[in-house]
């Protein structure tokens, strides 16, 4: 099959064997997948990763244990857990010790014609969510993952910093629970995409010392947490989303003399996702800025890499 | 009067002026002061303060509006606050917008024969609190604020990091909750302090791969917040304590993979700790490790800065 790897740099193998499902695993032929800002820094060497690349997916059940999911359209949780540690058993699954996660800690990922999951992991999908819309479960659990950890009322303020994929879907999230969100970003194109749903954004340079009580940081990059320490009012909470390869000098004061409260936050709970998916409550579609065809994944991955682009589709049966 | 001076570099001002009260401040004859790791750090750069040194003190009223106050023997609280600002009218005194913090930003400290503050500021000081007792109070104070802000449980686990001056209150604090508390050092003089009261401690290098849901960072030192992230467990808690000069490279994903929740915490209530201290709940004495006269500051401030060393007390009335 083919299978888009990174050993230590990226590359297309068209010949990598089709993986053999385990006894409690499904095999998935893939239909279209999804790339993440975690897989661009994967390849600047984020986690170490090597292996098939990818974790945003959507695909068809061709083998598995249980008979009633052959044929199924799926997506699939990343965490694969041990069911055993003290993790697993304080119901902190994708917190499991001896965990492996798909396309990002030691197993083969969905950037490929084929993948492996556990029953388990595995969630079906209704025929009213698109292929295109199905592959958005994995990111948008993790923007509800916020809404799980952290209690934000309707007269909160909420900052989101960055618009890029994960911000547009946070944006979304927290507006939901009535709250007054604010989204700050450089690039007008993404901002319009919220702004049609009348959410408030505006511009880096046009935020006048307006802060809020919550602050969700998105931007990938480390200025992000600088830029967020001016922004929430003391007291308030820092909801921290991104990862990157880069270390990053920074003044960790602010945190001690504002009495500031960080919450990292990252997977969530793909039931809720769907389900919202379901009852169009999130705009998801409108993040496609691109779609090729897994033959093309460099491509593909430059085109990620652009500052223009939101989420870039990978199309992995029409090659 | 003898004032203690940092304006670039310390040195002991033989002249120095008396301060004269505003209409609502006292002025305060200090009798004892205590040296606080901020105040070696000020002296590092940190805040870029200027001014006479030191906010921990205890001293005697020697004019007030209020005639009441006039000879009492009092402690102060740190910030003197507007009471205007959205902050105070949120009751977030402490995080005052134009607030100055007595010998840390835009007010002369306690490091000196006399002192002024806002007598809305000043604690009274029970006859059964000694003056070497009443030193306490601001960074008890400050270890109290953890329990203010985090809900510690008998169940818990708690793993303070550092066996300064605050790690020895903040364990003594946590152990009123009925948690398991755990003091990491590298001092055993130090820990002998928690040890004679039942409280369990280790040496950095004994500890064997134990975690805790929560970890409070008290080692003043950028690599402390490291170590704390490979102490917590998954979604715990770090609380922070340590202000530093220096900015240190720090690589910031294990807040996001492992969803830890960071929590600064800085100044507490005052009502608080001179109970516990009349109650003599908390050992503080045990915590002072020598005594100077003001004019001998300066030799004060090198053995403050030794690492065998706890609290250092300047006497300000015996010079």
């Amino acid at each position: 099959m083919k299978a888009l790897i990174y050993d230590g740099k990226v590359h297309l193998d068209k010949k990598h064997p089709v993986p053999e499902r385990k006894p409690l695993e499904a095999l998935i032929r893939v239909l279209k997948a999804g790339i993440c800002r975690t897989d661009l820094e994967i390849i600047r060497g984020y986690l170490d990763f090597r292996g098939i690349l990818g974790h945003e997916f959507v695909g068809e059940v061709k083998e598995s244990p249980d008979p009633d999911l052959i044929g199924k359209r799926v997506v699939g949780e990343i965490n694969v857990s041990c069911g055993k540690c003290i993790y697993c058993l304080q119901g902190l699954a994708s917190h499991c010790k001896n965990r492996s996660v798909l396309g990002i800690k030691n197993k083969n990922g969905a950037f490929a014609e084929y993948v492996t999951l556990p029953i388990e992991n595995i969630h079906p999908i209704p025929d009213s969510i698109t292929d295109e819309e199905a592959i958005f479960v994995e990111p948008l659990a993790a923007a509800l993952q916020i809404l799980d950890q952290v209690h934000i009322r309707p007269c909160d303020e909420v900052i989101i910093l960055g618009e890029g994929k994960l911000g547009l879907l946070c944006a979304q999230v927290i507006n939901m629970t009535g709250a007054q969100v604010l989204t700050v970003g450089k690039y007008p194109e993404k901002l319009e995409i919220l702004r049609k749903r009348g959410l408030r954004t505006c511009f880096i340079d046009e935020l006048d010392r307006e802060k809020a009580r919550i602050v969700v940081e998105c931007t990938g990059s480390p200025s992000g947490l600088r830029e967020a320490f001016k922004l929430v009012h003391p007291r308030g909470t820092i909801v921290l989303k991104s990862t990157y390869a880069e270390r990053s000098k920074i003044d960790l004061s602010p945190i001690v003399i504002n009495e500031i409260n960080i919450v990292g936050s990252r997977c969530g709970n793909f039931s809720a996702a769907i389900r919202l998916l379901e009852n169009k409550k999130i705009d998801v579609i409108s993040l496609i800025t691109s779609r090729f065809p897994l033959e093309r994944a460099l491509e593909a991955l430059q085109t990620a890499e652009e500052k223009r682009s939101l989420k870039v589709i990978l199309d992995t049966t029409d090659s």
